[in-house]
């Protein structure tokens, strides 16, 4: 557990999340400034600040999660289109230091960035998808 | 293997590519169209539509392959940041219906969209990266 790692707290209980899925490795939950409804962040339980330290147990464990919470967002809210994203560095938009994937919903024509700004979305209405994707994930 | 199918014609060495790693599972090896100098495709050499049907095994061999050749971009070409990135769906502009993820170097406000148009780089330039990117592999 890396100190002041906001991550690394979420995985400790410290800070609350709407978890979605979780398994030994791994743990998934919303992203609380969503791109799209249904934006979800999957996380090694350890500590790597990106892909480049990140160990290859890790970066599979959190990609086998990413695909079943992707197959659970796809059934619950049948987007138009679905990235994993994950970002290195300043330049990359990487926000925190703790090696995450992004399971992206897309809508047709979003003229989505790679890089986009933080906008905090509607509380209930990600504790309400998260229980929904939750029900979803096999 | 697919029929038709781009990416399963550069498995069975049907269709050349400028190649930086391979191993049982995956074969990684320059996008020709890329964003920025460096960017390289990494995919199982099984035939998967997209991550809704990719299997276990495949996603995880393929992130792996990912994380290695993302520090190998690095040590190349120290972009400002990078991103792993895999597209699945029109709305998120996947073009080979082959299971893949880009490692995708970034440059400092570079306003990279999450869908581009495909430009045809250098070839020449693409293949001498790809060989200073395959000697860095480790």
């Amino acid at each position: 557990m890396a100190a002041d790692c906001i991550f690394c707290k979420i995985v400790a209980g410290e800070i609350p999340c709407f978890k979605v899925f979780e398994d030994e490795d791994t743990l998934a939950f919303m992203d609380i400034n969503p791109v799209h409804p249904g934006h979800v962040l999957v996380i090694p339980r350890e500590h790597y600040p990106n892909v480049f330290e990140v160990s290859d147990e890790a970066i599979a464990a959190t990609a086998r999660t990413a695909r079943r919470v992707a197959r659970a967002v796809r059934a619950t809210l049948q987007p138009d289109g679905m990235n994993l994203l994950q970002c290195n560095g300043e330049a990359a938009a990487q926000s925190v230091l703790h090696f995450h994937m992004h399971v992206l919903p897309r809508a047709m024509n979003d003229r989505a960035a790679l890089n986009w700004p933080l906008k905090p979305g509607n509380m209930d209405e990600i504790q309400s998808l998260s229980k929904r994707i939750a029900r979803a994930v096999e």
